[in-house]
Order: structure tokens, then sequence, then C-alpha cells
């Protein structure tokens, strides 16, 4: 069985470009090691139908839903709200999460103010997800899974989730890279792929000081069928040279 | 008027966290800057089902969709006939597309083999978009932008379209740091957010040497609206270290 996984990055600041997300390529990296497949990201504003919409979306379809952002003290931090609605149940102060920062607070000589509380309101039947960076703690409801945006926090209540998860089979990935452009291995690449079926094979290009390079990477999930496209693709790759214009 | 736009990135190697986008952070700082708003992303697989349908959900939502990726010549890059699925129009060999590139690899010593003959294989109806980095076009059909994935070659070809797009009016933006977390400020924030209905403000935390920070961002398309909101947050600011446990 393979897990699967979807991603809604929650933030006008992600929309404006303000901030750069750092989020997407942790969580993507960290579930491909559990073997769990991130199959979508999708990043929508601080707007609760937009929220809503992504998050049923997704939960419908994949094993775990992951959410970053908006479950801070402020105005714009809507998202325990919408997920809530997304749930059809109510929202509230969550006893365990007001217990937990309220004593926190006390100790670091901090008010529970009106803005403090705000972090408490969770569904009704949320889950705390453990923060150790700030305490204020995400949630989890069903298989959906809300964390803070600020990366720091976000990948600390990842690593806290992550044990929890039923992954799948890891999957095992090799990559090669070669001196060239995409072109030149495009059509001997296109008939590797169809002979090894059971392993994707991607071509990824990038420029080096202005020139072409490609890494071809290949995964598969079955370590037999990936050795045997390896080896095809290698085999191509000590061609190379024979393909290539200045050679 | 204010211009929308959506934006789809296409790449099993972003879903894996193999590479790390950058095309994101890149289109929504130009974007801002045009006074187009950036409301939606997607991330899907290489995969033509999740690329119809997150192009025709977004092409019917927004005043532009771009896409970033697969546009290349190996078997993997599908973005093409997928768009000519979304629109449901045939796909084939553009002929200026071809003409382009075959004088190019004429020029450059290389041939037009099946593989590079890919890249010149676009819906019927596509108006090309340059590529003044590696030659092989993207393309426009209707309100939908198709860009390669490399960075480079992304935002040559978004600096190719913006100026023939129809931006709206531009986003005035100020930033305020206050040297405090946000549950500090957040009870008073609210407030300022509620008497100024025309100007949006974000709150966004960052924790630099554990200490947290946070910018409070104020964003409107109008001056005078966003310059009295500005006022009251620097009030704000001002009194910060009255609302500080450690003052």
């Amino acid at each position: 069985m393979t897990a699967s996984a979807g991603f809604v990055v929650i933030g006008d600041e992600i929309l404006s470009g303000k901030t750069k997300d750092k989020n997407i390529g942790a969580l993507a990296e960290r579930l491909s090691l559990a073997g769990i497949d991130l199959c979508e990201v999708r990043i929508v504003a601080d707007d609760e139908a937009a929220i809503i919409s992504a998050v049923n979306a997704l939960r419908e379809r994949y094993s775990y839903v992951f959410t970053s952002g908006g479950i801070g003290p402020t105005h714009d931090d809507i998202t325990a709200q919408s997920i809530a609605a997304a749930f059809s149940v109510d929202f509230g102060v969550n006893q365990e999460a007001f217990d937990l920062l309220a004593s926190w607070y006390k100790e670091t000589g901090r008010k529970m103010n009106d803005a403090r509380k705000r972090m408490t309101m969770m569904p009704v039947g949320a889950k705390l997800v453990e923060n150790p960076v700030s305490k204020a703690p995400g949630f989890q409801l069903e298989n959906v899974f809300v964390f803070a945006g600020v990366p720091s926090i976000f990948e600390a209540m990842l690593d806290a989730v992550l044990p929890t998860l039923e992954g799948g089979v890891p999957i095992f990935v090799e990559t090669i890279g070669f001196p060239c452009g995409e072109g030149d291995i495009g059509t001997e690449l296109a008939k590797i792929a169809e002979a090894h079926g059971g392993v994707s094979i991607g071509s990824y290009p990038k420029m080096v000081d202005g020139a072409f390079l490609t890494d071809i990477v290949l995964r598969s999930r079955d370590r037999q069928a990936l050795d045997a496209a390896v080896a095809a693709a290698q085999e191509l790759r000590s061609q190379v040279d024979g393909l290539l214009p200045s050679a």
C-alpha cells in the first residue's frame, strides 16, 4: 500500500511574494523518506472559503493532509476556524491547549490576553500537536494536520507527527548526471522509459555557466526493476560523447 | 478593476523534494509590482489528468493562468499535450516553432531529432512566447501562459509576456517591524484592522536568534486609507515597550 499526502499552504504573504515558502521542500523531502507520496500542493490566501475548498478537496483524495500557516494570535489567523467549518464541527477553546499556554505564560511572565487566547481555539475533537519551539500547539483532526507557518515550528511539528503515520514502502532513488541537454538524450531515454514500466524516470535540465546539464532521476519501490533501468541509463550515459555535436 | 492570476507548477521533482521551487516567489513578486493579484498556486505531478484539472479550475476563475515545467524534449514532458486536452483542441507540430528551432539547431550544429521535435508540438492556436535563453519557446493559449520550469527561462518568458498583460491598480505596501511576538500586539492590532476596512493588514512572525519578531504589512490600493492605517500602527509601535513583560 502506498500512503499519499496533500499540502495546503495558507498565507497572503506567500502569494504576494513577501515571504518565500520553505515548508513545501521540507515536507516533500521528509515524506519521500517515509514512503509517503506528496501528490498535490495548493497555496491559498488567508480566506475562509479558499481554505475550506482546498482542505476538503485534498482530505477526500489523500491519506494525509498537512496545512501550514494561519494559527497565530492575530486577526488574520483564520486557519483553525476554517478547518472547523470544513469539517462542520464546532469551534471553541480547547481546554488542554488553554491550560498548556496559561501555565507557559505564567512561567514566562506574560499575560493570557485575547490575542493569545485565539491560539487555544480549535475545532472540537482536535488532538494537539506539540510545539517545542514556542509552545502554542498545532492540531490534528482526522487525517488533517494543522501546523504553524514559521519554518522552524512547522518542521518541529512535522517531526512530532511523522512517527505516528503509516508510511508506505520507501522509494528507491538513483540519479545519473548527464553532461548535455535533454534534447541530446530524449529520444533514447524515451525508449528506456518504455522498456522499464515499473520505474519512474524523470529528466531535469539545469543551466550551469550557460550550458545545459541534465539529471536523470530513476525512482521505484522495486529495487530489482530500478537496478535494471539504472543499468540501461548508465549504458546511455557511456554513449553520450558520441551524441554530442562538439565530440 | 483588479486583474487576478493563478499558477500551476508542474513537476514530480518539486513534489518529491528533489528540486526546490523558485518560480512561485519570482512570479508572486513580479505580479504584485504589476498590480495583478496572485490568488492561488497548485503544484501537481507530471500527470495529464492532474494538469488538466488544475488548469481548467484556475483558467475559469482568474484573469491569467501561468504554468511552469514539462515543456522540454523528454518523455515526461507532457504539459503541452495536457493543455491541448484541457482546451479540447488538436495537438501537433507548430510550424513557426519548428522553423525557429530547425534553423537554431542548424546554426549550432545540432540535429532536429524526435526528442527536440517534441518541443515544437503545441495546441492548435498557440501563440509563441520567446525564450531568449535556450530558444525552445513557451506559448500562450487564450488566458493561459505555458512556460519552462528552469528558473532563468521561466523568468525570461515572464518578462517577455508581462508588458502585454492588463495590470490593475498597483498595491501600495508598507511594513512596520515590531520587536515582539504576535501575542503581544494581536489584541490591539485587531482593533486597527477593524477600524481600517480598506486596508489589508497581515502579521508575519519570524524567529531570530530564538526571539520572536513580527512584521506588520499593510496593503491597499487607496494611498490615503493606507496612510491612516500606517499612522495607527506606528502609534501602536510606539507603545510596544509598555506591552512587553521585560519592560
